[in-house]
Order: C-alpha cells, then sequence, then structure tokens
C-alpha cells in the first residue's frame, strides 16, 4: 500500500475541486513538502496525514452511520432484551428517537454499540457490520453508505497518498466499525485506522485462543482524546489534519503547531442542495469553535458549495 | 521503510544463523508464504511478524534495560523525594536491588517509569532516554546497550522485510522508550512499535498544545495484552511470532493459532559463555509454559548456543 507510484499532477488527481484558493492551498501545501531540497521539504515518512471519518470522507446525515447501525442491532437483538423498554439509551433506539441519541455525542452511540456487539470477537463484529453496510439504506440519500463518501476527499486522500503521504483515519467511531469497510472504501489498511474501542479480552475457548469483546467501553476518540490516540499509535506528529466538527478542533491544534510547514483543513457543510447545510447549531458534527479559531491558525475551510464540483461519487437516487 | 528491496537470498541475508533445522524452518516458512501461486501464499500486505524486544532482540541481562534506566532515573530524582527512601518500589531502586525488582515482572518497572517520568511529553521523555542510552554501559557486558543487539536477529528482521513482511515490535517495555532507539537499532519505525504505557493528555500551555505524561500506567502489554494490542493497533492477526519468555506465550498461541502459513520462534538464552543460560527458575524472561507448549504448536526454538554464529555485532568488550 504504500509502494511509491509516479506523482499524481494535481490537474487530474483532484479533478472534483473547482480552482480557486482552497484547492490551491492543498496543492500548493502538497507541493512545498515535496520539494527536494526546498526550505519546507518533509521527509516521506514523516509526510503523515489525517482525517476524521464521519461528516469528513462520508456523509454523517441525517444522523452518524454507526448509530444507524446500532439502531438496527438494537431492534435485533431487543427481544431477547425486555427490560430495553424501559432503560436509556435502548429506549431512544426502539424508539428510533435519532435526535435525542445524536445529541448525546459519542457516548450513547459507544454504550449502544458496547452493549449489542459484546460477545464476538472482532472479526465477528466487523462481519456484521459488513453485512449490514452491503444491504442497508441511508433514509435521507437513499442510498448504500459506503455510496456516500466524498468523492473530492477520495482524490484529496489519492492525491496525498501519490505524494508519499501515509493516511490515517482518526474517527470517534468505532476502529473495527471502521475496518468492515475504510480499505475498500478509501484505500486506507486496518492498521492504519485510530477509533474508538471497546474492552477486548484474550480467552482460551476449549484451548483455541480467541478475542471477546466486552460491554464496556475502553477508549473514545474524539476531541482531546485525538492527539492522544495519534501519539499512541503513530508515534510521529501528522503534519496534515482534516476534520468537520469541534470533535477535530484539539487534533487540528496539535497537528497545525508542529514545526515546519503544517496544513489544517475543516469541511463546513453548507450545501442544503446537495448534501446538507449545518454547522453551529447542529447536534450532529457541531462546528463553532474550529470555525472561529480556523483563521487564527490559516486552517483552510473548505465551502462544499463552492469548492466540490461533485458531492458523491455518483448522484443518490432522489 | 516498507519500499521493496530485492529479496535477499537466504545465504547471505542469515549469514550469523548456523546451518541446521532451525534456519532451514525460517527459510523454508519465508519460500512457501512467498510463492506466488503456491498453497500457502500470502499477501504481501498480510505478512506481519511481531517481535518481543527484552530477550529476543537485545540483551535482559543482568536486567531489563528500561528497569537499569529507571533505577539511574530514581537516584538522579532521589534528592527531591526524600520519602522515597521508605517506599518501594523506590527504596529497592535506590539500594540497586535489581534482583526485588525484576522478580515482579512489569508492573514495579512501570511504576517506576510511571513515577519517574510524569510531567514532561513523548518527545522529552525520549530526549532523556536517547541521552541516557547514548552513554550508560552494561554492567555485566560493558558496552553501550544498543551494542547489545542480538546480530542474528538483526538479519532476521532484514530478511522478512526484504520478503515483504512488515515488522512490529510488541514489547512489554514502554512504547516511548523503544521510541527512542528501535528505529536506528532496528530498522523499526515509531508507528509499529507497541508496549506498555503510561497516561498521556492532551493540554494548552499558554496556549500551545501539548501532550503530558501522568505518573499512572495505562497499558502493560505482556502476556495476555500482547494479543489485544496487537489487534487495536494492527488489527490483523501475524503469521510470524518472535519471543522468549512466558511474557510472549498469548502472543504465540495467538499467532499460530490462525488459518493458514503461520510461524513461532522462541529465543532460548543457553549461552552462558557468549550470553547466558537461563530459563524456568530466572526471574527475568522466565521460559517454562511457552517452552513446554512448543512442540505441540510447532513453534521453533532456537538455541543461541547452536544456532548463532554470533550473539552480538561486535564482540563487546570484556
Ligand atoms: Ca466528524
Ligand atoms: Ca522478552
Amino acid at each position: 500500500a504504500t509502494l511509491m507510484a509516479a506523482p499524481l499532477q494535481a490537474r487530474e488527481a483532484l479533478a472534483s475541486w473547482n480552482d480557486g484558493p482552497t484547492r490551491q492551498a492543498i496543492v500548493d501545501f502538497v507541493a512545498r513538502v515535496t520539494t527536494t531540497g526546498g526550505p519546507d521539504y518533509v521527509k516521506p515518512e514523516e509526510r503523515i496525514a489525517v482525517f476524521d471519518n464521519d461528516g469528513t470522507l462520508w456523509t454523517e446525515q441525517p444522523a452518524y452511520t454507526q448509530l444507524l447501525f446500532a439502531l438496527d442491532r438494537v431492534k435485533a437483538l431487543a427481544p431477547q432484551h425486555p427490560e430495553w423498554r424501559r432503560k436509556q439509551p435502548f429506549k431512544a433506539a426502539l424508539a428510533g428517537d435519532v435526535k435525542a441519541l445524536a445529541a448525546g455525542g459519542a457516548k450513547p452511540l459507544m454504550e449502544l454499540i458496547a452493549t449489542t456487539h459484546a460477545g464476538g470477537g472482532p472479526e465477528d463484529f466487523q462481519a456484521l457490520a459488513a453485512e449490514w453496510l452491503a444491504h442497508a439504506e441511508n433514509p435521507k440519500f437513499r442510498a448504500r453508505y459506503d455510496r456516500l463518501v466524498y468523492q473530492p476527499m477520495l482524490e484529496l486522500l489519492d492525491y496525498l497518498r501519490a505524494n508519499g503521504f501515509k493516511t490515517y483515519i482518526v474517527s470517534g467511531g468505532g476502529v473495527e466499525f471502521l475496518r468492515a469497510f475504510a480499505e475498500r472504501a478509501y484505500g486506507v489498511p486496518p492498521e492504519q485506522i485510530i477509533g474508538s474501542s471497546i474492552v477486548t479480552k484474550f480467552v482460551l475457548v476449549d484451548g483455541k485462543p480467541a478475542l471477546r469483546r466486552e460491554a464496556k467501553i475502553a477508549f473514545i476518540d474524539d476531541k482531546e482524546g485525538k492527539p492522544v490516540a495519534i501519539n499512541a499509535h503513530i508515534g510521529r506528529r501528522p503534519i496534515a489534519a482534516f476534520g468537520n466538527s469541534d470533535g477535530d478542533l484539539e487534533m487540528l491544534q496539535w497537528t497545525t503547531a508542529g514545526a515546519g510547514p503544517r496544513f489544517g483543513l475543516i469541511v463546513h457543510h453548507d450545501d442544503a442542495a446537495r448534501e446538507a447545510a449545518y454547522d453551529r447549531a447542529s447536534p450532529v458534527g457541531r462546528l463553532a469553535r474550529a470555525l472561529d479559531e480556523a483563521p487564527q491558525h490559516g486552517w483552510v475551510v473548505v465551502s462544499m458549495k463552492k469548492d466540490w464540483k461533485v458531492v458523491f461519487p455518483e448522484t443518490p437516487k432522489p
């Protein structure tokens, strides 16, 4: 995956990005860090780029995809759990009250995941998630979730990798959920995926070693957890970070505060016609502090409406 | 680091390994998994090899290197901590009672590390460790620690990488301590190092983002923690595992229980003349259960005495 291809020309590589200052900022940054002998040259092994997932690489509307997956799991398992009818967050899940769940951030989602997906191993869970993704349909866009990735961001991932970057996902979503689709969808292999997790234990079952997922949250990879997890996992400070909400604020701060050339980018959802328009008031992907801090740090703010020729790889059915 | 070199011939690559069944087992395994179209072919991205560090890649005699480092830190910081004279494990550390500390396994070592290295960031800690490694001398071999790596294992790392393997370190030692030297010593970059850790927090210091290490153990990467950490970090089950003690038992079990071709190897320290002879009764690197289980799992047991032409890259001064 890290074999160096011939560098893509920006022209063909970022085909879905309109000409303008946003696209130019990306191209300029990549040129600076890849120019051998230049003042801002960065060795390939230090070209680490970190990407948030929900709202940055694929849609998080009408709710986080993993939350919608968890709701379906709760419904499937509910007959065995009559107590869920009176207990939060299960009660809200069974009522399909996505708004109430989403408003709580990553935690109720992780509680649902922890409870409804404990027992098996990571491979079992990934199989469940992959099976669901292969059939489930996003209720807003009436399309499979893995078709609701952002075409310009796919091109950006390719462009960075073609220029010697190693691309990581750093998401509040569950790491095993991400691993169920991220390699196929984004070309990001399992070892480059950092996410939230539940406690996993090593056990011997009839003498056969296995991993078992327990109904307990181990780590929430959101906000100040993101730089911590990046350090634990990668051990290098990234030189570029891409996000869309206040959950990415600390990751953007930490990435761009390093010495030498740095790049921060925020995907701003301002395209009600093609996807959705939301920021400060949204319970999903709230973007306020990071937007306020963007100018002082020089973070690039993408206008989906102005900067992107298309949003999704194919126009989803209405 | 992962650019594919032309595959090394086993002859030149494993020059410090004597001919015999151990060396042959390594060469045969690599040939099986790299033969395109063969029944045991494994795609390069799945050629994951995990290596324990202490006693597997470098000496752990007369004690774990990081423990000796921690003792020096305790001594350096003791004037500011009069209470340490009456409190374990500091009392043992100040008395230089390595035996008592080593007998407790990774935990007292991690407690010393947690306490004596909290406050700064990962980069500060790595600088401290690198500075110490550049000057400190192993009391048994009278040589710098980074010269007490095993030459045959360096060749094995190279040989595997030349055959498309991705090599990881999975150690009970602290991840930031390992990162202070492992890239230079073993060619293993920071993102391929998995180790024990202390709690690290994101903070803003005068508005500047930083990471701060706290005096609290976060994770002990030993025994059943090793498969768990491998899954969290890599997300693939390795196809080859290399260790030297019962701390590697679960990693070996989990690795070699997977489907398809698998390889497990134990470095058995049976060379009192050139390094040390120890196994079942040793507080450092105790090897008993893994040695007993080796035959039933087909794990290769290396005799340092018989299988290795040399132990260290250069004969350490007497
Ligand atoms: Ca997001
Ligand atoms: Ca060991």
